[in-house]
């Protein structure tokens, strides 16, 4: 009957009337105007400071996932601060209930995906590996996460940026080589253009970065909360919201209200 | 009858197949690698990118307002993460859903509160200025935002830092002043220790930095979806939502079931 | 230093192994069966079972909520579930952060108002109540909450079937009065069409039957996730949360693509 | 390159200045008034009113998940209202977000399996495919949705209560014996005591509605909002949110607090 309490512990972060210590670091002595918004958010995810590599690395990850136009998270936070001015937090969590399995997956998918088919030692055949899991997908008739693009086709130049940049930082090894690997056995099985798109490369360099694969999401989410607040500020000054929902509601109900009323 | 359809804009961001812009950068040329996060967001709110100055003291700011320890928006989400593991997002957003007038509303309180009491032009006798605006809070016995502080007293030590930070950056001009003498009047006026706290720092500098009031609010959401994301991926490793619960559920509901069995 | 613990108590329910009490009733014995969903929310809202005429009476209040069409809320919540359509809950939620203080607001909004505007007692002139409570609205500019509609004019067909209702049930007493005498009024005053819409009528009724101004937005709220439910089930099988960003999406920017490339 | 325009069409409702229709009824003249909230929301999900029996039935199911008592939801939706108090239906949304595949999941994981395993046609025998089942979640080591309880042992009270119910109102066909089936095989197979829980009776029932098990979770979220807000009108009056908060977070950062400080 009687349950045993358990304690309950957090290692993030303490603070006392004249100390505020973030992840064993002074948050005003060390870290507030020492360390940009990627380094802080990399030291608070991993207990660490970045090197100056992969702060350039990570910022640059999370730079590339801040803002992607006018996309169905946009809308949701502007359609939620129409009717609820009040509450910007709430817009943009909102906004952010949507970053599910359907947009940002695929880069945790490309992570989860690259980190279950590296073999763990011995030697490496990457086109070994890359027809493996290629043919695996093929198989199981599921998409590969992180490859194709409606838009950027027939190359993501974010990808080719990122590439680079992780090239450069010295990101670039043997899961990065892997996930090119998969994109040109992917093109190859299939006869399509199947470019290695932005979630496919941040995907293929967070595993670089050792990151977990169930952490990735997170970082989508955070940098698009960044995006969200600078729609809000747009909506407030040069709103659509309400346009949107009044052509969408009255095209939705027209044929309901043609017939009953004829 | 027949509305008039009136054109859906949004000057933030463009793509085609191989160029995508954010407010008139190139994202793979100009930003990715170029801009640090914090960086980035100043360019997406302002449309501009910062100077050095701004950089360095709005990537403060930003980094002031990531993680303040077990709040109840860390609870909120690591109890939402809890029940929907597989939907990180969701739990970062309900997190979010908290930051509203009591905590995070201080900031845009305070800076609203600076943009209204400042003269727009005309010599500006700032301890003057203080002294109405405490009287006048004082007579709608409304609390002055910004100041006072449950544990870090008598000074908030990230005031000190963010102040001496805006000097050095060159913001440390009227706005902050009037919150310095706002404190001090009210101090005064109260016989009370009311040290400007960081979000009445934050609120201040703010208004240097030429920032809407309405905007602020966003900076601390932002922020803290950053945070959050750390004590999600803490709460992976070493759960305390669950002892939390049952502790919570077990002392909540204690003296019906004791009065209904005794 | 050391606070000083204080009790965490809640008297909605309490369970042992083989009882489950909410409100002091039995969940099993007394409840399911026994209460429909509004009698029930009735009860754990009040802690106490509906008589006949409140049941109906609430019910219908409860029902008029549940469905707008495509409302901001339904286009966010479908929006969200295109996103992530393995997790429901947060679509809903996200569908439900909307409704703040521009829609449902106008609840809470006449409630509040006719509670701050009623005599406590001795005679009350309710044309004369409803005199002063116009010119103070128009004096300070504000919208008074409850009147008017967009669509529906000259009558809200909700709002005589809610007040038919009401005086059947014996709830149109004076607040419902007291609405009716400010629509009058208020169409007097400013010479236009100012019919009491379905949020007055509520608002009016809801002060009969005793319930606090905060608490009615909570009805909206918890009828309109029912309503949600039902849309999400229709996106499922006939989706146009993509169809309505592919088109905002391509409009939106189609002026900088433009500009870019001509 | 130039995309073409899908409809944009929803069958749930229309409206005219003098009308208002969802699903085919006149809210009105054939709703408010006519229709409990319980026979509404099948209304709204099904197309359909509820016979008496279906009415009966489903009002029960909904009427289960409303309350049980300070679940995280509960907690979640007190401790969001502690920061934003002016945005309830942030609150519960946020309490909404976490009802996701641990707690809630369990219905349609329930109707899903049963689905699953019940044969088309030709005859069926229950006890031989509850063998079948038992074993495939055996072999994946994977939990039987709907089993099991940690506080409702050996027997569910309101499992108990339902199938009953379900049996007055002629719902108690096959997936309910099947259900049953499941339940006995599973407590031989483990020889353990794993009795139907609600979510597993639930489950069952909604199978014998003819619910999709897609649409199932919905149940619980729309019914759980009429819990929350009962939650967030107590802690209005008598919170627990603070005290939770300040508890824990003494208790989560005491051990770095004494490291640093000692």
């Amino acid at each position: 009957m009687a349950r045993k309490n358990k304690p309950i512990r957090s290692d993030i972060a303490w603070s006392t009337p004249d100390r505020i210590f973030v992840r064993d670091k002074s948050l005003p002595d060390e870290i507030i105007g020492h360390l940009n918004l990627g380094d802080f958010a990399y030291l608070q995810l991993t207990g660490k400071s970045p090197t100056a590599a992969q702060s350039r690395m990570f910022n640059a990850i999370l730079v590339t996932l801040v803002e992607h136009g006018i996309t169905p998270s946009a809308i949701v936070a502007r359609m939620t601060y129409l009717g609820a001015p009040e509450a910007m937090q709430a817009a943009i969590a909102a906004g952010l209930c949507g970053l599910g399995t359907v947009f940002v997956g695929s880069m945790e998918g490309a992570a989860r995906m690259l980190y279950a088919a590296m073999p763990e030692s011995g030697p490496r055949d990457l086109p070994a590996v890359a027809r493996a899991v290629v043919a695996g997908f093929r198989e199981r008739r599921e998409i590969i996460p992180g490859l194709g693009h409606p838009v950027h086709k027939p190359i993501d130049p974010r990808t080719t940026r990122l590439f680079a940049l992780a090239k450069e930082c010295g990101f670039a090894a043997d899961y990065v080589a892997l996930m090119r690997e998969i994109g040109a056995e992917a093109e190859r099985a299939s006869d399509k253009s199947l470019p290695i798109n932005a979630t496919g490369a941040i995907g293929a360099i967070c595993c670089e970065l050792g990151f977990k694969w169930q952490a990735i999401r997170g970082f989508g989410v955070m940098a698009r909360a960044i995006g969200l607040v600078g729609h809000l500020m747009e909506e407030a000054e040069h709103p659509i919201a309400q346009e949107i929902w009044l052509r969408t509601e009255d095209e939705a109900s027209a044929h309901l209200r043609g017939e009953k009323l004829a």
